[in-house]
């Protein structure tokens, strides 16, 4: 059986860089093929063998493929256990999940390219409109995190105590996002002191979108 | 301790609905809590305590309160394994949850009321409008995950063999919505075929939009 691990994703990715992040959490090394977002090669018919529904990332492993950043990071703690990014109490995990969640399922999907190309063709939104449509839905993100993390009463090193978990990655990739689209982090004071110290650190440093091929050297 | 579950939540949403069946499906009682979306309740200060994301569906449970229908119904099968959603099988497992996050997070996010009225402020769109956007992303979604289903090597009864399992419900939650949006579900056949039966049992029925307080007889 083929041990290689094989990640089809793109520098910009936010999704794909969840996983590279998860990859890294636990030492497994991978090779990254780029599928160019910027180009649609993710409807060149090679991808269509691999993810029919055309998007990133896919993760694939002993003969085996898999969708969703979600589902992957999912499978790789269950798969690789050792350095778990998900609590073993079940009410922990799920608010572990939950606020992965905000980001994964309530920002992230509003601000990818077709997102943003449906709304040219629909509402002939330019790029400015775009830009600001990305960073509405980054801010009312971040006030919903921040408000949930002045709350929360886990927190220690990491979001959820000292161990990193789910939320801190997704929670990370919501911060480079809204880096990347020069949204509001200001008045995210408790977001920031929790986030930053994490993105100095190699496994998170390694997996960021402009220190990926093909990358800008600044966006 | 108190056994009550109570699940707060509105007949129109699809995220609710979600939660509704996977309850049913365990053969758990609960009392659900209308927050009236069209109202603006989410945003009382008395529901900022139970949510400060204002968002629904919220489950509380023996003084706990959790979030987002995915954590939700992880959370659920963990703490009521029997009748469980989620294959044994890792592998599968991780299948489940990347269909299910198909609709969760690639359709779902991008037609609720709060994005539908941002469309309206920064776009002028009209009801026909928000309602052609909407119509545009289940379509979209439909062709996935019909795309994917035709391939599925595991379908039996339901999609995955011959057990209900988290993304039938989800699959279930996107025919509906798909339904009061008057979406085009013409060219999935292989989903139809999967789905109108389970709409049929009692669990889902029980849980439909329409069969909920507040829900108007027919859209």
């Amino acid at each position: 059986m083929d041990q290689k691990i094989v990640l089809y994703g793109f520098w910009r990715s936010l999704a794909a860089y969840r996983v590279r992040v998860a990859l890294n959490l636990k030492g497994l090394p991978y090779e990254e093929r780029v599928i160019d977002l910027v180009k649609g090669a993710q409807h060149a018919t090679e991808f269509d063998a691999i993810n029919p529904q055309h998007v990133l990332p896919v993760l694939e492993f002993e003969g085996k493929t898999l969708t969703q950043s979600l589902a992957i990071m999912e499978y790789i703690d269950e798969r690789w256990p050792e350095k778990s990014y998900l609590p073993k109490d079940a009410y922990l995990r799920a608010q572990v999940r939950a606020l992965s969640q905000i980001t994964i399922a309530d920002v992230h999907p509003l601000v990818v390219p077709r997102v943003r190309q449906y709304l040219h063709t629909q509402f002939g939104a330019d790029e400015e409109a775009q830009l600001n449509w990305a960073r509405h839905w980054f801010d009312r993100g971040t006030q919903a995190i921040e408000g949930l993390l002045v709350k929360n009463p886990h927190a220690g090193a990491h979001i959820f105590g000292d161990q990193i978990t789910m939320a801190d990655i997704a929670i990370a990739s919501h911060v480079i996002g809204a880096r990347l689209f020069k949204a509001n982090l200001s008045e995210a004071p408790t977001m920031m002191r929790l986030i930053e110290p994490l993105l100095a650190l190699d496994p998170f440093g390694r997996a960021h979108p402009l220190s990926q091929q093909g990358a800008p050297s600044a966006v």
